[in-house]
């Protein structure tokens, strides 16, 4: 391979330094506006919850023992002493042969150890019960503490905040947690032939596709991009805006120029920057062999490449995690590795050996299991990602996988 | 049953009913900003794409005829002619026995057909070049209009914008699109038992879990919520909430206060405001029968159970597909039955008959398949949601399901 000049690093070799980067840095966030954020510190419980043993049920609560042997044909009966309020324990109690009328939500009161539904009594009158069905102990009741004790570490630093942690956020008073800034991140495409998207390419010009897709991957995972549309090749406007984009930014998204041959020029930016330490000049990836990472004084470059399905690859495979790194995340590759869908594989796909192998696939939901078919076309044309459901990864020791073999697939939509 | 007087609908049939409301409006969009929003009309191909066949690879195009014959001991010589450029047609063209020098992306010569790639190249001086693997003609270059021709329907009104439609976008200078305006969501608690997050509860109070759960659901589907905060148990307080809330919303929803019992006013409420009609007062579904939609001269208003885990699932069950389809998303069950991960249950799990039962599991990842555990605990604790991976689907007319049956678990954390 005479012209392959790469010295090629392995994908896990490269995360390795990409996952060394520092985190930014931290704020304070409201928590209608937390959802999606990371979380920089621990959040505990700041009482015990329930506070108090409560009703899950519209019902009555009782001593078990009262309604012991009911049944359809032989009622147990007690007598209805007074009801449970939903916002204050009870000040009374009660007795054996009693019950309370309570809510779901409800506090019991002290002596009550379960609660019978609604649906399982009948009131017969003069404040009498009839309870068709026994209760045991705890039955349909929330001990005090039962979700959690005061104290107790509800969700760990790092955690990504979706709807449920909202809830738990809300429950324990985290009306104002702190979190990892939103990673700002510059992206600058590169290329003479690169031309905005709102005029119309002549034979040889394309538009700024690289820009758009590559800022809606950054916020995918929790990123603020920050556009820097199209740099001519020449290397001082190159340097100066990627110099610009540096100062501002968390993390530089260079796409196009990172393939040898003509378009050299991010790579030599990259090593003339002051502060420069090159961590991967070549990757042994496919689509994506020509991804560069710099180290600049602290803030991570990436040179990507500049076809379209392989700068998105590249993008899930390695910039993805990297993002979710420096944002906080204690899992950058939860996506990749616990996102994944199991399907069998619909034909033989040859591989390689050396490179890690993302391979694009249909997914065709069978009966039982889902089969995953390789889409085929070359890694220029934007349908091949647009056209796939997913993709999946062909180790680098493989020289392919067998039609049958039980595959994941990494899910290109998840919303 | 003497207690429940519920008329119970299907969610099938309730679905039916979410999925008649109107669409929200339109309105334009930045190409920057697109990433999560609904299409409101179909995109085409301003041009054809390529607009020329170019070259997938760093190389040399030519005659594939060339080459044939051409291997590691007997290879394939040919001239360079000259360098085609990235940014415009080559104004020569080739003559046989001739090659271009071309970069990925390059425009062909118009009687090249193949591009040989660099790599199995030699330059062996006086500008004569080496070639040791012969192309088949149409090998390493993509055909003009391959991706797409002028006019094709690219995506269809009602797509979801994600990260490749967005670089598809940008490729046909989709700049600024008609897309369906974000659907604007009231949300209300009601309770006298519920405080503002920042308060320290007293036993029998609870901090308002739903409105910022719920809010987190409805952005998690591309709707934008407004918090309008807890309305005590009043049938005046509630209804005047609820008025505003319908005045400055798309939709409403309303967490706690139906339940059968003591706390029927959101239903009262709802019969009463001018021009209601209720669609349904009960739905056959476990956790979350307690639901009403109503229609209130034409804005959906939902009545949620107010038990959190509860009222989470039915906001993924019901409330998300009627998000997204008022929204604008043409296939609002999205999410609902292709997001869908495949497992086997870990334990037989009984259902009552009647009502769909969504059942909390935990995902126990297998060597082969992944294993679906049900979890345990009461709807009223919070950590029956945060414990769980996803939710699993038994049909109403099932009365569960065996160990050892392959289940479909919607998963809880998708980003």
């Amino acid at each position: 391979m005479g012209h392959d000049f790469f010295q090629l690093v392995s994908v896990h070799k490269l995360r390795e330094s990409a996952l060394a980067f520092p985190l930014v840095g931290k704020e304070s966030c409201p928590l209608e506006s937390i959802p999606g954020r990371v979380l920089a510190e621990d959040f505990y419980a700041d009482c015990d919850w329930p506070m108090r043993s409560r009703s899950c049920m519209d019902g009555f609560a009782l001593r078990a023992a009262d309604s012991f042997g009911a049944g359809e044909f032989s009622p147990a009966y007690v007598d209805i002493a007074f009801e449970c309020r939903i916002d204050s324990p009870p000040e009374q109690d009660i007795q054996p042969g009693q019950c309370a009328r309570i809510v779901t939500g409800g506090i019991l009161p002290s002596s009550a150890d379960s609660v019978v539904m609604f649906e399982q009594t009948r009131e017969i009158g003069d404040g009498c019960l009839e309870i068709r069905r026994p209760v045991a102990p705890g039955e349909n009741i929330m001990l005090r503490a039962e979700d959690a004790a005061e104290g107790d570490i509800l969700l760990g630093q790092g955690t990504r905040i979706g709807f449920r942690e909202s809830g738990l956020l809300a429950a324990f008073g985290g009306h104002n947690c702190r979190v990892y800034r939103r990673p700002r991140v510059g992206i600058i495409s590169t290329g003479d032939e690169i031309i905005p998207v709102h005029e119309k390419p002549s034979p040889g010009l394309v538009r700024d596709v690289n820009l758009y897709a590559l800022a809606a991957q950054v916020r995918d995972c929790g990123g603020e991009p920050r556009l820097y549309g199209a740099v001519r090749d020449e290397y001082h406007l190159l340097k100066e805006a990627v110099q610009r984009a540096i100062e501002e930014n968390d993390a530089v998204l260079i796409s196009g120029g990172s393939s040898v041959g003509v378009r050299d020029l991010t790579i030599k930016v990259l090593e003339d920057l002051p502060g420069s330490r090159i961590l991967a000049h070549g990757v042994a990836l496919s689509p994506g062999k020509p991804t560069i990472l710099s180290d600049i004084s602290g803030t991570a470059v990436w040179g990507l490449p500049g076809q379209v399905s392989s700068v998105q690859v590249v993008m899930l495979v390695l910039v993805e995690p990297f993002l979710r790194h420096i944002g906080g995340e204690s899992d950058p590759l939860w996506s990749f590795e616990k996102r994944l869908y199991p399907a069998v594989l619909g034909r033989n796909t040859p591989s390689a050996p050396g490179r890690e192998d993302y391979v694009r696939v249909s997914l065709e939901a069978g009966d039982g299991e889902s089969v995953a078919w390789p889409v085929t076309g070359k890694s220029g044309l934007l349908r091949t990602m647009s056209n796939a459901w997913g993709m999946i990864r062909i180790p680098a020791e493989s020289e392919g996988l067998i039609k049958g073999e039980k595959v994941k697939v990494f899910p290109f939509r998840v919303v």
